[in-house]
């Protein structure tokens, strides 16, 4: 599919058919997701892949009991990893066994280091958030490329999230993507205007 | 092209061969940007499509000196609108435009503004910050998928961007991205495993 047709077509689900995507399909869904960019490449995000109906009845209360939880195939919760420095470690080691030579990347794994150390912590919370919606655009983007429906849905309580899912402090609940099929139809999109988007200097 | 192509094929590209994209092709990006999905479709985000190339040669310094910025074709700044309450009011102006009812939409325009009130002045800019990630994805997949090449950039000093731009206070330089046609090969793209990633319940 076009991806000019994936743009304009794809849109939020508010309510999915209950059938389950096939395997096969999710796992691509999954490699789309997994390749998106990031700043540095530093992929801070961890991404909850939730087909446990029992856990899903028990999100939804925390979800505003918005019908996509249920309804869904799969539930994505996106997670920001705060933990930048732990990342880069990893980068590193995943570099190397890319056939990087330490000595090549030192320079640009000091330079992460050293904007690392210059954020607060809630700096890096919000910095690795802002990442998260790369992968986010790839879901929902891969979602309707591979013959689905997704919603992208910022209305729950992280922290009811991170007590439900039992998730370590550095792992934020930031977005959800529920995937399935549609029980709905779209609507026109709205969108501003060209000249109200864009300047062009 | 087909969506996965689009997507292990992209690459932050380091340099270009300065080269200018046909209009028609660049408008057809900006129509890719403005479809992008956002939290209550709210769309905070102002784009500034730099092709003046003294404009681009100011804007160096402050990049860095990255070469993207100066052998672009065009220079992306995706900018993060603050003025969460002014969208709030465009955006139903907008949808009534579309033939929405004004009763029909009070209670989502509310609970938008109900929202807005929760956040204080930080939350407000790391919330639109966000958002304009989703804007960002759809542009560097939609260079590949239009046959141009693109990269997304975080490393330039967006107050000196603001001051040389003549950006309002809550117009603020998020990201940008440089676009063009490639003067570079792509490498390896090097990712975390699956097992990394993602959890499965």
């Amino acid at each position: 599919m076009d991806f000019e047709k994936i743009v304009m077509e794809r849109y939020a689900t508010k309510s999915f058919d209950g059938k389950k995507i096939p395997q096969d399909k999710l796992d691509k869904l999954l490699e789309l997701i997994r390749h998106a960019p990031s700043s540095f490449n530093i992929q801070p995000w961890k991404i909850i892949v939730i087909s446990n109906q029992e856990i899903k009845e028990k999100l939804s209360p925390v979800s505003w009991d918005q019908p996509q939880i249920k309804s869904s195939s799969h539930l994505l919760v996106f997670c920001a990893d705060s933990n930048i420095y732990g990342k880069i470690d990893k980068l590193k080691e995943a570099m190397i066994e890319s056939g990087a030579k330490e000595d090549q990347i030192a320079g640009y794994i000091q330079m992460m280091k050293d904007f690392e150390k210059g954020l607060n912590e809630e700096q890096k919370l919000s910095w690795t958030q802002r990442q998260t919606y790369l992968a986010l655009g790839n879901a929902v983007n891969g979602a309707k490329a591979l013959g689905f429906d997704s919603c992208p849905m910022e209305g729950f309580n992280p922290a009811e999230y991170s007590k439900i899912l039992e998730l370590p402090k550095n792992i934020v609940p930031t977005a959800l993507c529920t995937i399935g099929y549609a029980n709905d139809q779209p609507k026109p999109k709205v969108r501003f205007s060209k000249e109200e988007v864009f300047i062009n200097i």
